[in-house]
């Protein structure tokens, strides 16, 4: 006798296996009914009959897609009139060049907070000035300055709001006095934030917005056209706001997926809902850390510490055991934990797709392996 | 008693629907069986409990992925060891301007084919002196202009080989005395090229390479490095291949299913085994295009026919039966056979993996109609 398939499970046998706690810097965790979605939308998108990755970018069913995805990223963000939200291509890392040959006319200030933003000003130095307000870089970008003045005389201020490889986060909207721009990459989403303070916010999508592969961007439109260079089409964010981000053909599968992520967020209560969690699975997770003495954070200034990337490493007396402890989380299903070459140690990226329960695991596993010394 | 369950049937119960033809333009189709891989791979990729949308891009097993996918590329073509293959972001609009930026220093050479080659001349002039060699314009670009001289002055000569909205192509490699560029976005590896010839060659994947997201980009590595100008990393072509295509987020998915898609093509016999077959494909479509009395060509010489995109319209006498034709033909199935506006009329995008039925099916569909009359 047969036994009822459910369609995934006919796929994807997961009573065999281990849960796995996904905690990758990007690409990350996405949420399994996104997964679900996604997969059914590339075999029959909405019982058309094709797949979302056959139909025209300019067909009606993929302007429903792409209108909708933007329109929720507005709405979950709260962005005000005054702001096109569009989808680039090319990720954060084109967005380096793009703000630069958009906005820069003659100096640009930049907030050095870590490796992303120190890519961010090597582009911007082939379009102008570049003065950078301060740096963390002395206490190996472990600590956002604070006390820094940006100049009025700037055409634009930059700041990374969260640092992915170091663990420290902006988490407030600064006041300034020239626009001000984000590179909000890996904690958009996360955390209400008040648009209106933001000349323009973008971010590769791959955290919390969606798959790799397209970039968000939410511009105050007058802070464009004030630049005389001329600006290539693909690299001119007037483009993508005329042409509704269709200037070209998209990467369609990644917006959708990005579609697909934006109305789980909305089912799920939208930004403030999620960030009463991430406070929370931030919370037991430094407190953890704080506590086990086989651990101590990256970032001691508690006001500093990132909600997304939780960065540990081994207490002093402990280090010949990271090793150790590496591969014992790993055997308790941990993914993705090892920390980057340039800090070392531990990073759990816990964005919003992470449930609880993998936090709680990690914390079981940091428990344990205690417990055995 | 439970009936057993194929689960791309539990997904999608195609024996209640319709077969669809679908030659969109593109994003165009996808062979039915990358499809079911890249659903699969979303649930879970090769079986290690994890969507290929939620690991690192360098991962293993998504190093492996890129990888094959260019290697893929390679074979396919027989790319010579002088020349490197990367996957860019921004496909081939992107490109438009990475050209020039990347190989323009004083004068470029281009060949104005079609809307395409217009906007790669418009990139093109931020950059530097443009000459257009010819021009097909003076008939809406119904031809392929012939006895034209490539300056032996320019930095490079620019073609397009295919030109998707007007049904043209061209389809011998040229001997230039400068690099040839060529974007072969819609016809790439639909018949074999002497890569050798070229000094680029570039386009979006989305026709026969795989899901839209990606450009494919095949350089002859000593011509680059030769401009003065500096350029933004994200635009540099040595840093796509220093990196590996790596250097930042690629759009993964759209990666996986490019490599699903080209291990298709091998399979099927590689690039002379699919011109074969897409040779009659498009030699039983332009010959019931000839011989039917309601349509005629809209290129009227015979080698400049593209076998990509076939294009047509009413004949004269039949102008009013247009409208009625195209819901016809949507009613036996027919998907994306209304022609671009600049054009009118019909095209039926005809790419590698659309099969001889499809094919028949309109061609029979196209009889059916003029039988009624």
């Amino acid at each position: 006798m047969y036994k009822k398939c459910s369609w995934v499970n006919c796929i994807t046998d997961k009573s065999k296996k281990m849960k796995k706690h996904n905690f990758n810097a990007g690409p990350s965790i996405i949420p399994e009914q996104v997964k679900e979605q996604t997969a059914k939308g590339i075999l029959d998108l909405n019982g058309i009959g094709l797949s979302v990755m056959e139909i025209s970018h300019r067909s009606k069913e993929f302007s429903a897609i792409i209108e909708e995805a933007a329109s929720l990223l507005r709405e979950l963000l709260f962005v005000p009139d005054s702001h096109s939200v569009v989808f680039t291509h090319g990720g954060a890392s084109l967005n380096f060049c793009m703000v630069p040959y958009n906005l820069l006319e003659k100096k640009a200030a930049y907030l050095d907070t870590g490796s992303w933003s120190s890519k961010a000003i090597k582009e911007a130095k082939l379009f102008g000035e570049v003065e950078v307000v301060a740096s963390s870089k002395d206490k190996n970008y472990t600590y956002i300055p604070k006390n820094f003045t940006i100049p009025a005389n700037a055409d634009y201020f930059h700041i990374t709001t969260n640092n992915t490889i170091f663990g420290t986060e902006i988490k407030k909207d600064f006041n300034s006095p020239v626009p001000l721009i984000a590179d909000a990459s890996s904690d958009i989403l996360s955390r209400p934030m008040d648009v209106s303070k933001y000349g323009l916010i973008y971010g590769g999508a791959q955290k919390n917005v969606g798959p790799a592969g397209v970039a968000f961007v939410i511009i105050r439109k007058d802070i464009l056209g004030k630049v005389t260079r001329p600006i290539p089409s693909m690299l001119d964010y007037r483009i993508y706001i005329e042409n509704g981000s269709l200037y070209n053909t998209p990467a369609c599968l990644s917006v959708y997926g990005c579609l697909l992520m934006l109305r789980w967020l909305k089912n799920l209560g939208g930004v403030k809902a999620i960030h009463k969690i991430n406070l929370e699975k931030a919370k037991i997770l430094y407190d953890e850390i704080d506590r086990n003495k086989l651990f101590k954070p990256t970032v001691p200034n508690e006001e500093d510490r990132s909600i997304m990337n939780v960065t540990f490493v081994m207490a002093d007396e402990y280090q010949e055991k990271e090793a150790d402890f590496l591969q014992y989380a790993i055997s308790q299903g941990m993914v993705g934990i090892k920390g980057h070459r340039s800090v070392g140690g531990f990073r759990a990226s816990i964005y919003n797709p992470l449930p609880m329960e993998s936090v709680k695991a990690l914390i079981k596993a940091m428990k344990e392996f205690e417990a055995k010394l």
